[in-house]
Order: C-alpha cells, then sequence, then structure tokens
C-alpha cells in the first residue's frame, strides 16, 4: 500500500507565535479561537507571517451499491450524477459559497455511475461506475481502493503544483452517509446505532429501515478489526471517500493547510489517521454537522469544530462558509498592531 | 423622551421565502441556520432579492467614571484613548477584520475622557469626558442620557443616508463590562454576581474585587424598576451604551439589519428592546462572548448567536467575523439554482 510521509508539525516556533498573538493591541486571549486558528497554520507552515494561498475546495463524487436500490437514500441515486452537472454549470451551494470567498473549486468523478463523456471543469479519476453493494459483497477489491487513494493523492498533488498551501475536501455521493457511519462504527468502536442519520434528509419510517438495513450490515462484518484501515474502506467504499483519504494523506503531506467538512469528510479523515496518525496535525474540522453522528465523531477524533450552523450539506459547504473565519486568523496575526508599536498600556498584572 | 416608530417586520412574504429556500438544490432546511439568516433578511427587507448593502459597523467609546480608580478594570482608563488612536491609525482587531471583509468603519468619541482636538476620521458625539462614578452618583443626568440617544440615532441614520443597510455596533470603554453587567443584571433581574465576569482579562483577585465592588453599586440602587430603561441607563452608563442604544433603535426605525456584537453591544440591545420591544426583529446576534454573563443576556432576549469563537474582545470584533456567514445567507438564497432550473430529482416523500 502506497505510504505517506508526514512529518509531525514541529512546536519549535510556538514560543515566538505565542508572543506574537500576545503583544498584539488585545486583552490576551480575547480572540479565542481565532488565536488557536493563527497558532496552528503558523505551525504549519513554520513561520511567523503565515499565509493561504489560492484557497481550494475539491469535491470527490461517487456512487454507492447500496443507493441503487434506494433503501437508505431518500433522493434517488441519479442525483449524483445530476448534482455533478450542477456543480459544473455553476447552480450548487458550493458554486456560490465558493465564488463569494474566491475559493477555487475542483469537481472529481471518483466513481460516479453515469458515464459523462467528454465534459469541461470535471476531473475524471473515476475507480468504477460506483461501488458493489456491501449488504453482499465488499464495496470495492483491495486493488480499486489502493487505487482510488493513490487518485485522490495525485489529484491533491496537482492542486498543490498549481500554487495552493490550503485545500478543502467535500463530497457528493447519494447513500455516502451510510458507508461514513459504518466506517465510524468500526473504527470508533461504537454501535452503529449511534453513527446512523438522516442524511439528507430520511423521514421517520426512512431512518428505522435505514438503521436496520446498516445494523446487518455491520452484523455481517462484525469481525472486522477496527484498526484495519484498508479492509474498512474497502469493504464500507465509497470511492469518493477513499479518495478523499488519500488526498489528505497527500496534503499533510505537502504541508497543506486541510480543511475538513461534515460527516462524510470526517469519515475520511477517520480513515486516513488510521493510515498515519500524524495527518490530523494538519487539519481543521470547519463545521458541526447537523448529521447525529458528528458530534461523536469529533469526540473520537478530540476536534472542535470552527462553526456550528446546522449544516448537512456536504459539498464542501462548511469548508466555504467557515474559510473567511480562517483567513480571520491570518489577518489578525499578521495585520494587528503591538501594544508598543500603537503606544498602548497593557494591563496591570 | 425621544421615540421611535419601529414598524413590526411583516410576515406577508414567509410563505414565498420558505418556498424559494426549500426549491434550491439542496435536501429541505440543509443549509441550517444560514436559511434562518436569509429568511430574516429577506423578512426585514420584504423582498425576495435581499441585499446587503454598505456593510459599516460604528464603534462607540466611552469612559467610565468608575474606571477612573481601576478597581474594576486591569488595564488604566487611558487605554480607551489610546484605543481610539489605535482604531484611527488602523492598526486595532476591528481595522484588519472590517478590512478583510469590506466593512466600512466609523468611530464614534461618545464621551472618552481625552481631549482629541480636530483629528481625522473620527466623530465628534461626546457627551461629556466620560460618565460619573456610579459608586457615588447616577453615571449621566436624565438629559445627558436623552442627548446621548439621540446623539447614537444620528449618527446612525447618517450612516443610512450614505446608502448602508446592514450595521454593525461596536465599542470601546475601559470598564464598560460593569456598566452592561449592571444593566442587565436589573432588566433580567439575575443576581449581579452571575453578571459580572472577567471582561478584559481581570485575574482571580481582580474578579473578586470587581464583583464586590459591583454588588455594593447593585445595593445601592437596589429599588430601581426593571422596566425603567432611561433610569436604569442614566444609573450606569455609559455614554457608548446609550449611543448604541439610540443607534438601534433608529436602525429598526429605518429597517436597516442590526448585528449586535458582544456582552456590551447585547446590553445596549437590553435597553433598547425595553423602549421598543420591535427592535428585535431587526437584529441579528453575531457571536457568543466569552464573557461569562453573555449566555443568560441571550437567553433573556432569546436569541441564538451564528458562531462561538470565544471572543471577549468587543470593537464589533464579533460582527467583522461573522460577516462573511451572513453574506452566505444571502449568496445561496439569490445565486443558487432550483431543482426545476438544474434538472436535479427531488426526494421521495
Amino acid at each position: 500500500m502506497k505510504t505517506f510521509n508526514i512529518i509531525p508539525v514541529s512546536i519549535k516556533l510556538d514560543k515566538e507565535i505565542q508572543s506574537t498573538i500576545d503583544l498584539k493591541t488585545k486583552p490576551i486571549g480575547a480572540l479565542g479561537e481565532l488565536e488557536n486558528v493563527a497558532c496552528k497554520i503558523a505551525r504549519i507552515q513554520q513561520t511567523l507571517a503565515p499565509e493561504l494561498r489560492k484557497p481550494t475546495i475539491a469535491v470527490f463524487a461517487a456512487d454507492h451499491g447500496i443507493a441503487k436500490e434506494g433503501l437508505v437514500n431518500p433522493f434517488p441515486q441519479e442525483v449524483t450524477y445530476q448534482m455533478v452537472m450542477n456543480f459544473l454549470s455553476g447552480g450548487a451551494a458550493i458554486n456560490v459559497l465558493a465564488k463569494q470567498n474566491n475559493i477555487a473549486l475542483k469537481i472529481i468523478d471518483a466513481g460516479v455511475n453515469h458515464d459523462f463523456g467528454k465534459i469541461e471543469g470535471l476531473i475524471n479519476a473515476k475507480s468504477a461506475m460506483g461501488t458493489a453493494n456491501y449488504q453482499t459483497e465488499k464495496a470495492m477489491t483491495n486493488e480499486q481502493c489502493e487505487e482510488a487513494l493513490s487518485r485522490g493523492s495525485q489529484i491533491i498533488e496537482d492542486i498543490f503544483n498549481g500554487g495552493c498551501n490550503v485545500v478543502g475536501f467535500g463530497e457528493m455521493g447519494i447513500g455516502n452517509t451510510s458507508s461514513a457511519s459504518l466506517v465510524m462504527s468500526v473504527i470508533c468502536q461504537i454501535p452503529i446505532e449511534a453513527c446512523v442519520g438522516k442524511g439528507a434528509g430520511a423521514n421517520e419510517e426512512q431512518l428505522v429501515l435505514k438503521g436496520k438495513i446498516l445494523k446487518q450490515v455491520r452484523e455481517k462484518y462484525s469481525l472486522i478489526n477496527h484498526q484495519d484501515s484498508l479492509k474498512i474502506l474497502s469493504t464500507f467504499g465509497g470511492f469518493e471517500i477513499a479518495q478523499m483519504c488519500g488526498g489528505m494523506l497527500k496534503a499533510a503531506e505537502l504541508g497543506m493547510l486541510i480543511l475538513v467538512d461534515g460527516f462524510i469528510s470526517s469519515a475520511a479523515l477517520l480513515v486516513a489517521q488510521l493510515m498515519n496518525k500524524h495527518v490530523q496535525d494538519y487539519c481543521l474540522i470547519t463545521h458541526h454537522s447537523n448529521e447525529q453522528g458528528h458530534t461523536r465523531m469529533l469526540d473520537f477524533l478530540g476536534e472542535k469544530p470552527l462553526i456550528n450552523l446546522g449544516l448537512r450539506l456536504g459539498e464542501g459547504t462548511g469548508c466555504a462558509v467557515a474559510y473567511p473565519i480562517i483567513q480571520s486568523a491570518c489577518t489578525f496575526f499578521n495585520e494587528m498592531a503591538s501594544f508598543e508599536g500603537a503606544s498602548v498600556s497593557q494591563k496591570s498584572s
């Protein structure tokens, strides 16, 4: 399997970073999380002048074998390709939000069950016409899984080579909350019931059915080892999760800041950190998804998201909405005056 | 006393607003709070094409009699004027954050204990050289209080006349968390102990002293009526809170979207909603301050803030950091494709 050489982020500049923050004209700690984010970025970049270059969100789209029958998904499977078309024509939420915040978008066919032919703006990294149905067999073969990791990695390397140093991971795939829930249940060792949520909007009846089916699937693969990352990923899919996972590992290897979106994107990180725990040094969780399993997934990762706006759309929309806050962290760090420079008195101790 | 003719926001467009949101290419409700914010703005503006014009943050600065002695404030009083100078030279947090998000800034001398002389960029609305010390007498006379309300109102009217329809309320004033705590204690009928926090960064010893002094002050004015807005405001001050209060009422009268910042700005809203409850129809609470009393103050108002990043700086920084999220609400509402327009299938019911 492809390995990634991720350097743990150094803390050797921490004292200077903190001192830079503390000398700004504000009470110590008064910018709260913005200070933590600034510190994280300065650490990753090992600099006292952190910068965000060519921010990009990569949206990985793929289909899921289980979704063909419509048992776990309120929207039909063809919505995956229809939404890809919507991304390409600029009408989806992620398009307008990325545009608002000057974020470049890359749309990737990681395995959509549709023949797009030659089409402008779509990166073809198709692993297959969707995964197999894990109710009967593994979602993908080991070879497919490794290939998907590798393709995701290549896509991020290309983005990096274009001058980008901050990349968000979004996705589209009807049925992919089910994959993410199964991955979560195994890795976090949490009963599947606590990992299943409404996804794109299941009603009560649909949610009961989804829960029942995923419980059967979880039982079918009950012997799977909670640290066998490749087996977990190949069993439950999907191709978009595998490509995001490979992409995150590569981004960390390249020293990029990684923006994690919601439930699915965090599930990709769950797998990635099993493969190489240092990947998390490079990650910011941008938002708290309204999908019910996300809270415990974040607890498992020990991460606190930047915003909590009840979003549950995926596509990287949480990355896009939270991005200006990340910019604010760099802005205050780089641009604010110091007490001395501005002749402002400091507080009595 | 000056009264404001605030029209309660009409719900007559609500059905069309909601339907516009629900036909966007996303699951129902999947954009969470962004949908609520879009709905609020569309309601205020009574339009299906809401827009944010010339966003502006007004920073009201003033001094507090009690702060002269340094008993409730870890920073010395002169930091108020020093920070005003910092605002004018562009080095403070609010300067760099407002600039990042293309928000205009207005800096107002509402009553700073410093003679600025003629100085470019500062709006002179000085009511006095700071308030009196409420340990011995009311912070301001009724006339001063009414004048401050009126000046705040005029400042916002001027901003509106410049083409702005969204205004944030920030402040600077050493000692003003004490005023805000006292105002809160009376209006919300909550013991002062639960309203007092660390402000700009009191240590444990300073916090104990601050609590003790404010408890004495609260007891001195124990008979004050919890609905006597003018008396509460004039007793505890400060001029920046009074001017923000008048400004918020005027902004609502003019149909502007009001962005409330943290603890002090919310205290101004507490007084304003006593004067005219409809003001709240026009308000968005931008962030949850780290100042401990803010949680209960927001509960009293029945408001939920957009972000919670542990900020406790004031200046309008919460408004500035949250502003892009408010833009995102308008962006998705105005720019996203509908299911029909994008040929995307809807979900099975």
